[in-house]
């Protein structure tokens, strides 16, 4: 089962690294606690909109720009599986 | 500043409402509450990544239709923004 956080945190956390920041530069900035963050980034905790969107703002992102992303990770990753299931 | 909840509640209501069908038949297939479903579909509560697809399955669609869905309109409302600062 894809989980939405799980996309949201793999796509925030590869953005981060290909700015090669720190969580604690980007949690400093969007004025989150570092374990938040990292909880965020590993798919271990829901992040609320609004922090969310602190954290997109801290990376330079936009919403809309994540959000497709994790879309496009989403999609991806189903029809993977549903070739998967068709090949069995 | 647009949340993400706000347009995951806004296309899951589009999308169960489009299908003519009731909050509490939706609500018991996902077997969440009705007053949790309602609260979600205006974005007034965060849905947790598990009771969303549970919601997404309830109304036969996958998450990566969803959040497609509500990429493209966060897109569209942030386009519509930059618009009309433009033309201030």
């Amino acid at each position: 089962m894809e989980l939405l956080r799980t996309h949201i945190g793999t796509s925030l956390r590869s953005a981060r690294t290909s700015q090669n920041r720190t969580l604690r530069d980007v949690a400093r900035q969007a004025r989150v606690s570092l374990g938040y963050l990292s909880e965020v980034e590993r798919g271990q905790k829901e992040a609320s909109s609004e922090l969310l969107n602190a954290i997109c703002q801290a990376l330079g992102l936009s919403l809309a720009s994540v959000i497709t992303d994790v879309a496009h990770e989403i999609k991806t990753t189903e029809s993977v599986k549903l070739v998967v299931v068709d090949a069995a």
